[in-house]
């Protein structure tokens, strides 16, 4: 997407010196500021300090981290190193596992010298295939939004979204916010809610500015308002990203997404999953027994 | 209830000078103030700022608030002035309608010269009468309390509540936090999930801050945690006070209330509004469509 005109992914190699940089955003929405990424730590800390954050961009990075761990080495124990490292960074989304074992799947059988460039060219592969997923879950979504704008027979059309499901959460395009982004391109006269999502304020902090970015109308509204809105007849849908989609179906998103899923079925609002492939987990079925949910620091 | 050991109304009248004093809790939690209320302005400017804010809390403001403009001006235009300023103080509570509407029924058919001293009477009977009705919801809910604690059989008895129910949102004990106190007084081992309640932080600042000097155990979670915590059986009961109940039952109370029930529904979790008669509004019955709400500035 494009900042100030300027097109953007939220990784990207750096081309000359085997770095990759992404956008920091922890600075955001107050700075835009890049950081590079030159070591598998590097990559690691970006993850656990949410640096990066969505399941989504959390599994490019990864990939980019192993492909950064295999250029200082590139044995077994290296590979399985950089392995654990990344696994251990964050536990709800399953891109991150994802990720891991798809680029482990493919080093294992080559030679270590092998290793390096596999892993790079890979890497990139994946955020390749992350942006051509979210495009398509866009123009999909963007087909059950033309429907309900129809079926509305006019005005604005009022999605509400959880947390940060935008192209800052993959490697472009977003999920949640692909069909809205093609929506309001296409002159679909969209507008958005955005929750401010607490604790982390992903919404406010995030989702207000890409869209702000992007020329959407949107509020930002406190967490609690939800309910209220879709009483009222505000809200026309609802579409929020997932960090794991078990095989039967369970959702796990940011919390206070359920809160939101039970108000939508109590006042006949619909509610959409956008999820890509790399975020069912066929491992699991019971969302609530099965994914772990990550407790993070009281402080 | 005490604060470092001394008791405390959350409005009194000062006895000398024929002003009141109230709790500033735009304050709370980082100072303790006291603020006197001297004139009728004085009292509508402190509702309107939230210095006082509770439904309870707010019809024993604008009572002494009448009070005040009585002692000033106690002729028939005095006392309909005084109503329309205190009227437009706040929309959503009924408490202020119905004080408002007791005092202007006891005073009308009284000489002016008589109608200062009536209303601080009056003022005063009310601020009595709901401690007097806190108390005994308190002993209510205790009832309840002790028999769900019963079932349970063991363990903490963990009570998630919303926003500021509290002896601060009332006179004194509060409505849905007087069973609270009076379980832990009792030696109940309660123990209270105390949501943030964005975007005041009523919870956080106020709710918070009671259950602390009472050394009540109690955390303070952001609003979009209880749906996560009641799926895990965290979460015995919820109980939640009122602005405004009408004659069918339903149930206005701060925004973000809604989606804890609907949250309490779907895990059978048993969900009380600890409510105060003078909370209920017998002129309306659909909750929805005739309550006003409250929208404050956006800045």
């Amino acid at each position: 997407m494009r900042i100030d005109g300027v097109p953007y992914r939220t990784i990207w190699p750096t081309g000359d010196d085997g770095a990759v940089e992404v956008i920091d955003q922890t600075r955001l929405p107050h700075r835009f500021e890049v950081l590079r990424l030159s070591t598998l730590e590097d990559a690691a800390e970006a993850i656990e300090r949410m640096v990066v954050r969505g399941a989504p961009l959390i599994g490019a990075t990864a990939a980019y981290g192993v492909a950064l761990a295999m250029r200082h080495d590139a044995s077994d124990a290296g590979l399985a190193a950089a392995y654990d490292r990344l696994f251990r960074t964050r536990p709800t989304a399953v891109n991150l596992r994802w990720a891991l074992d798809d680029l482990r799947t493919r080093l294992v059988p080559l030679a270590p010298s092998a290793r390096a460039e596999a892993a790079w060219r890979r890497a990139a592969a994946i955020c390749d295939e992350d942006v051509e997923v979210c495009r398509r879950i866009g123009e999909h979504g963007l087909a059950v939004f033309r429907e309900i704008h129809a079926r509305k027979g006019g005005g604005p059309l009022r999605v509400l979204t959880h947390c940060n499901a935008g192209w800052l959460a993959t490697v472009d395009w977003g999920t949640a916010l692909a069909p809205i982004y093609m929506a309001h391109d296409a002159g679909l006269p969209v507008e958005v809610w955005v929750d401010e999502t607490r604790p982390r304020n992903q919404g406010a902090s995030l989702t207000a500015w890409e869209l702000g970015r992007h020329g959407i109308p949107h509020r930002v509204i406190a967490d609690n308002v939800g309910g209220h809105l879709m009483q009222h007849g505000l809200v026309d849908l609802c579409i929020v990203g997932t960090d794991r989609t078990t095989a039967r179906g369970d959702v796990c998103n940011k919390i206070g997404t359920y809160l939101k899923a039970l108000a939508a079925r109590a006042n006949d609002v619909p509610f959409y999953v956008a999820l890509p492939h790399t975020t069912i987990d066929w491992t699991v079925d019971d969302g609530i027994r099965d994914i772990p949910i990550e407790e993070r620091d009281a402080r």
